[in-house]
C-alpha cells in the first residue's frame, strides 16, 4: 500500500495483461534493486523535471549552437534545483543519493550529467585528492557552482598514454611557465572547456631547474569571470560536433604560449616546489608519484561500469516493451498473429541484454560500497598492507568491469535497434540516439582494449606459487585448481561459477605460458605481452569481470525474499549462460570438456531460461524502466500503446509541403 | 603509365612510407576490383562533384528541413549533370555503370543515393517487372526524372509479413476505392513520400465482388504536379527524424480515405481486372501471385549486398589508415612510440574488417552479374526448370549474404570507431555518421533476422537423398558428406572451405532432426521451426553465406596476375579464418574435430596472417579508398595528416565567447 503511493499503477494499454501475468511484483524488485529512498529521491527530481518546460523535448535535432545553449540552461536549472541539497557550502554530497541523480540525469541526458559532474565532481575530486588547503575556496566555488571546472589531461597526440604527454610546467622565478611545444600537445576532449570552463585542472610535465620531474596536476584559471574571454597566453576553443548528446558538452582543446601561473597552482600533496626552487615530494619512485596524480581516474571508471548497466537497461526497456506490443505472422492461416516476443529467437536476443543490465546494475552497486569505502581510508591517510592489496584489487577490477559493462551496454542498444526493426529508426523510438550517447564511454575514462590489459597484468603478477587472498575476495578461486568438467551438478548456476574459474586459471595458465615463451624467444616483455593479448590476455580480462560480476550479483540475489530471489536467479542464469557460450570454443580447446554434451547442454538451459523469464519480463521492465518522460520513446512507453504514439508524430506533418516545393515543381514541369 | 593518369600519386604524408613498402600496385588492385571504366567513370563524377559548391561538406549537422533542402537540391543537381548519360528518352542505365555510380552516391550521402533510387530505379523497377504497356510513359517519366516516384509496401503494423497488409483496393463501378480501415494500416516508411513523391507503388489486398484475391500492386499518382498538393481522399506526410543521412530522405506516411483510381492502376503483367469486374490471373496460385509482386524487391537486395562491403570498406579505410599514423606508447623507456597498428590487437581488430570489405565486394560483383543474367532471362519470359532453380537459388543466397554482409559493415563501422579511440567520436572521423548511416541496412530490403531464415528454409527443403545441383554451385558441396577433421592439409584456405562445408551440413543435419523431433513432440510446423533457430537454422545460413562468398573470392582471385593474386589471397584467408573463428565450438561440440590442435591452428594461422598483411595494408586502403573528397574523413585522409587536419577544425572556434555568455556569467557571479 505505501510501495504503491510511492510507484502509482502505470497506465493500462497493450502491455498491461502481461504485466499482471508476473510472478512478483514490480514495485518490490525496484525498491529491492534502488534502495526505497532513492526510488523517492529520483521520483521527486523527475516531477520537478517534468513541471518546468525547459525540460521538455521533442524528437528534433537543434543545431550545435542551440543544443549547447539548452544545455548550459539547464545546467544552471539543475544547480538551482539542488537536488542534492548541497546549499551554498560545497562539500561532497551522499554519495548513495548522488549515484540516484546521476544515473537520473543520465538516462534524460549525458550531455547534461556530464556538464555537471565534471565541474562539481570530476574537477572537484581532483582538488579533493590532490591539492592542500590552498585550494579550499576554488573546491567550495566549484562545489557550489561558481566557478565552471573541467579536467584537461589528453593531448591531440597522447590519450591512453598519458606519461608521455608533452605540455610543460617550467618553473621560474617563482611562477609556473606552461607551454604547448606544438599542436600535437594541445589539450583536447576537455568538458566543459570549449565555451564555458572559467577554470581547469591540467597535467603538464614539471620542469624545475633543468629537471624534468613527469606528470603533475595544476588548476588554473582560463578564462576571465566577468567576460569569459580567455587569459592572455591561452588559446582556447572548441572541439566542433561530436554525436548526440555530447553535442550539448563543448569538449574543448586548450594551448599555451608561456602562460603564467603562481606556484600555489601546483596540486601539492604529494609534491611541492618551493618558491625558490626546490622540488621536493614524498613519493619514493616517479611511478608511485604518477599513479597517485591519476589515481583520481579511477573513481570516474567505477561510476562508468553503471553506463554500461544502465545502457543495456534502457535498450532492454525500449525493445522487450515493444516485442510485447509488436504482432508478425500468425502460425496458421487466420490465426492472429503473435507477439514477436514469442520468438524464441527474438528472446534469446533481447533477454541477455536485460539479464546484463540487471546483473552489472546490481554488481556496480556492490563495488561502489566497496569503493567509497576505500576511498574513505584514503583520504583519511590510513597506509596498511590491505589498503596496497584493496587498491590493486580496486583498480584492476574497474579495469576489467568497465569494458565488459560498456561494451555490453553499446551492443545492447544496437540490437534492441534491430530487434525493434525499422521502428527503431526512427528519433522517437531513441535507440539509435542513446547508442550514440553511450558509445564514448567505451573510450573515455581508461579505452576498453587499453584498460582491460592493466586487469590482465594484475592477474598475470600474482605469485602462483602462493594462494592469493583478496580484500574483495574476487581472486580467491584462484588458490585452487578447477577440476575438468565432470558433468552437470544440477545447479547450473553454480556449475556456470565453476566453468568460469577454470576458464579463467586455463587463460592465466595460458597466457603466462605465452608470454615466458616470447620472451625465451628474445621477445622484448612488451612484445611478448602485446602478443599474447588476443587469445588469452583479453579473453581471461573478459571471463574474470563476468565471473565477479555473477557472483556479486548471485549473492545479492540471495538476501532478496523469495518471489525476488526466484525472478534475480532467472535473470543470473541468462547472464551467466548467454556470457558463458561466448567462451563454449575454449573449453574444448583447453581440455576442460570434450563431446557434445556440455555445450549442448548450456545452449538449452539458456533457451529454456529464456523461455521461463517470458512470463515476467514486463514486470522486470517496469522495476528498472525510468519514468517514460525520462525514457523518452514511443516504442518503449510502459502504456504500451506504440502505434497512436508514433502516429501521433506523423500527424504533425500532415498534408504539409516543403517550403522548396516549387522549386520541385520547377524542376519536374520543365520536362513534362 | 596510363594507370597514372588515371589515378594519380597520392599526397605525401605521414602513410607514404609505408605507402612505399607494399608488395603490390595499388592501382592494379583498384582496377582489377573495380573495373578500368568503372575507375573512369567514379573519377569523372567525383571531379565534376568536388567543383560544385552544393557538393562541399563541412562537419556541421544541419536542421531537418535544411538537410532535405539541400538533399532534394543535390539530387536535381545529379538530374541534370546525367552521369549515367540517359538523355530525356527514359531506359534503364548500363547496369555496370549504375553501380559504380551508385556506390560513389552511396560513400558521399546514402540519403542522397536513395533519393535518386528510389524514383529512377526501385519505382521504374517495379513498374518493368509488373506494369504492361500502358504504364509505359509514367516509367519514362519516372526514369527521366519527371515525375518522383516511391514504393509504398509496409504499414505501421506489418513490415516483414507482407502479405498480411491491411490496405484494400475494392472494385468498385469500373474504378478501384483505395482505403486504410484505421491508423496500423497507414503506409510508412516509403522514401521520398514525405515531401515531394508524386507517384507510388502502393500495395493493397485486392478486393473484387465481395472476394479477396490478396495482395497487388497499384500505381497512383498522390501530389498534383503542378502544386504538390497531395490529392484529395489521400492524407500523406513525414515521418520525421531518422538517425544521420537518411534525414536527406523524406519517408513518408499515408492513409486513403475512400481514394479512387482509375483500373490503370493495377500493375496488370499477371492479374488483371476487367471494366466489369472479372479477376483474371495468369499465376496458379495465390502464393505464386503474391511472389511475383513482390519480386521486385530482390534486385534491391542484392544491390544491398554492397553497401555491407561499402561500410566495412569505408570503416578499414579510416581506422587502419589513422592507425598507421597514431602512435601511442614506446617499448622502452625513451624508445620513439609505436604506431598503434603494430599492435596485434589493433591488427586483430581491424584486419578482419578490411578483409570483409574486399572480399564480399568481389563476391557482390560476380553475384550481380549472375541475376542481371537472371533478371534479363525472366523479362524475355524464359521459364524452364533451370530458372526455377536458379530463382530459388537467387533468392536464397540474397536471403543469407545481404544479412551477413551488412551485419558485418555495421559491426566495422562500431568497432572501426573505437580502435580509432576518442578521435574516432569527433564528427570529422565521419565514423558514427557513417554507422547511423548504414544501420538500416540491416532491416530494409528484408529484416536480416527475418531473411536469413528464407535461406535457412531454402537448405531444409533440399531434397537429401538427391544429389542437389545447383545452376550457381552454391550447393553442390552438399552432395557428398564432408569427412570430420583430420589435420591440416598445408594450404589452410582448403581446410578452411572444408571445414566450412562440414559445418553446414552438420547444421543442416541437426535442424533437420531437430524439427522433426518438435513436430513429433505435437509442435506446428512454424513453432518446430521458431524453436530450431537459435542453435541450428540461424547459424546454419550465416556458414553458408561465408562459404560462398569466400568460394568466389578466392576463385576470383585466382583469375589476377601472381602479385595481385598474392595479395588477394592473404585477404581471403584473413576472412575465412577470422570468421571460421567464430563457429569453433560448433566443430568440437557436432564432433568435427578434438583436442587443442583444430582451434589454436586457426587462431594462430590468423594471427600470422594478419601479421602478414601490415606491409600491404596501406596499399590495399588506397585500392578501395573513394577519393578524399568523398570520404571526408580527417582520419581516413590519404594524406594521413591527421593532427593537421583536426587542428584546423579546431582553429575555427579559437578564443570565441558563446552568445550565451552574459547568461552564463551572471549565473556564476551571482554566488560570488
Amino acid at each position: 500500500m505505501v510501495l504503491k503511493n510511492l510507484l502509482p499503477d502505470l497506465p493500462r494499454g497493450p502491455l498491461t495483461r502481461f504485466r499482471d501475468q508476473a510472478t512478483f511484483d514490480w514495485r518490490r524488485l525496484k525498491v529491492f534493486l534502488q534502495g526505497e529512498d532513492n526510488v523517492a529521491f529520483t521520483k521527486k527530481m523527475v516531477e520537478t523535471l517534468q513541471k518546468d518546460p525547459f525540460f521538455h523535448r521533442e524528437w528534433k535535432t537543434g543545431t550545435l549552437e542551440q543544443m549547447r545553449a539548452l544545455n548550459n540552461r539547464r545546467w544552471a536549472k539543475i544547480v538551482e534545483y539542488d537536488f542534492l541539497e548541497m546549499g551554498d557550502e560545497g562539500g561532497f554530497p551522499d554519495m548513495e543519493k548522488n549515484g540516484a541523480f546521476l544515473t537520473c540525469l543520465e538516462q534524460y541526458d549525458q550531455g547534461l550529467a556530464a556538464r555537471y559532474s565534471l565541474s562539481a565532481l570530476v574537477f572537484s575530486s581532483a582538488i579533493v585528492s590532490m591539492g592542500t588547503e590552498k585550494h579550499k575556496a576554488l573546491l567550495e566555488a566549484a562545489q557550489s557552482s561558481q566557478i565552471v571546472g573541467c579536467f584537461a589531461l589528453t593531448e591531440l597526440s597522447h590519450g591512453s598514454n598519458t606519461k608521455d604527454i608533452r605540455t610543460t610546467a617550467t618553473f621560474d622565478a617563482g611562477d609556473f611557465v606552461f607551454h604547448s611545444p606544438d599542436i600535437e600537445a594541445a589539450k583536447c576532449w576537455s568538458g566543459n572547456l570549449g565555451q564555458s570552463a572559467t577554470h581547469a585542472i591540467v597535467f603538464a610535465q614539471l620542469h624545475v631547474k633543468g629537471v624534468c620531474h613527469g606528470v603533475h596536476a595544476f588548476v588554473l584559471q582560463v578564462r576571465d569571470l566577468r567576460t569569459l574571454e580567455s587569459l592572455p597566453g591561452l588559446t582556447v576553443g572548441d572541439m566542433g560536433e561530436k554525436p548526440g548528446a555530447w553535442n550539448g558538452v563543448e569538449n574543448g582543446w586548450l594551448m599555451f604560449n608561456r602562460f603564467r601561473a603562481p606556484l600555489s597552482a601546483l596540486l601539492d600533496k604529494g609534491s611541492q616546489v618551493t618558491p625558490d626552487g626546490v622540488y621536493q615530494t614524498k613519493h619514493k619512485s616517479r611511478q608511485e608519484q604518477q599513479s597517485s596524480s591519476l589515481g583520481a581516474l579511477s573513481a570516474g571508471r567505477v561510476g562508468i561500469i553503471q553506463k554500461g548497466a544502465t545502457a543495456a537497461q534502457l535498450a532492454a526497456v525500449i525493445a522487450v516493451r515493444y516485442s510485447f506490443v509488436r504482432r508478425q505472422f500468425a502460425p496458421s492461416e487466420g490465426a492472429e498473429e503473435v507477439p514477436v516476443i514469442d520468438y524464441p529467437l527474438q528472446k534469446h536476443r533481447l533477454f541477455p541484454i536485460l539479464a546484463g543490465g540487471v546483473v552489472v546494475s546490481i554488481f556496480q552497486k556492490r563495488f561502489n560500497e566497496h569503493f567509497i569505502n576505500y576511498m574513505m581510508k584514503l583520504i583519511s591517510g590510513e597506509k596498511s598492507v590491505e589498503m596496497a592489496e584493496i587498491s590493486k584489487e580496486v583498480h584492476a577490477l574497474s579495469c576489467a568491469t568497465k569494458p565488459v559493462s560498456t561494451w555490453m551496454g553499446v551492443r545492447g542498444l544496437a540490437e534492441a535497434r534491430l530487434a525493434c526493426g525499422g521502428h527503431g529508426y526512427l528519433k522517437s523510438s531513441r535507440l539509435n540516439d542513446l547508442r550514440n550517447d553511450f558509445d564514448p564511454s567505451q573510450t573515455f575514462e581508461g579505452e576498453n582494449y587499453m584498460i582491460i590489459q592493466q586487469a590482465a597484468n594484475f592477474l598475470l603478477s600474482l605469485d602462483s606459487q602462493k594462494a592469493p587472498k583478496s580484500p574483495m575476495a574476487s581472486i580467491d578461486f584462484l588458490a585452487k585448481k578447477v577440476a575438468n568438467f565432470a558433468g552437470f551438478s544440477g545447479d547450473i548456476l553454480r556449475d556456470a561459477v565453476e566453468a568460469y574459474q577454470w576458464l579463467v586459471q586455463y587463460h592465466l595458465a595460458e597466457a603466462s605460458a605465452e608470454i615466458k615463451r616470447n620472451v625465451s624467444k628474445g621477445m622484448s616483455s612488451f612484445d611478448a605481452k602485446n602478443r599474447a593479448q588476443v587469445a588469452h590476455c583479453q579473453p581471461m580480462a573478459i571471463a574474470y569481470a563476468e565471473l565477479t560480476m555473477l557472483q556479486w550479483a548471485v549473492d545479492v540475489a540471495s538476501e532478496a525474499s523469495s518471489d525476488l530471489q526466484q525472478v534475480l536467479l532467472k535473470i543470473c542464469k541468462i547472464y551467466a549462460l548467454a556470457n558463458l557460450e561466448k567462451h563454449i570454443s575454449a573449453f574444448y580447446m583447453g581440455g576442460y570438456c570434450s563431446g557434445a554434451e556440455f555445450g549442448k547442454t548450456l545452449q538449452e538451459e539458456l533457451s529454456k531460461a529464456e523461455e521461463a523469464l517470458t512470463v515476467d519480463a514486463v514486470a522486470i521492465c517496469d522495476a528498472i524502466a525510468p519514468d517514460d518522460f525520462v525514457l523518452h520513446s514511443n516504442l518503449g512507453a510502459s502504456d504500451g500503446n506504440v502505434y497512436e504514439r508514433i502516429f501521433r508524430e506523423f500527424q504533425k506533418t500532415a498534408n504539409a509541403r516543403p517550403d522548396w516545393w516549387p522549386e520541385l515543381v520547377t524542376k519536374l514541369r520543365s520536362k513534362l
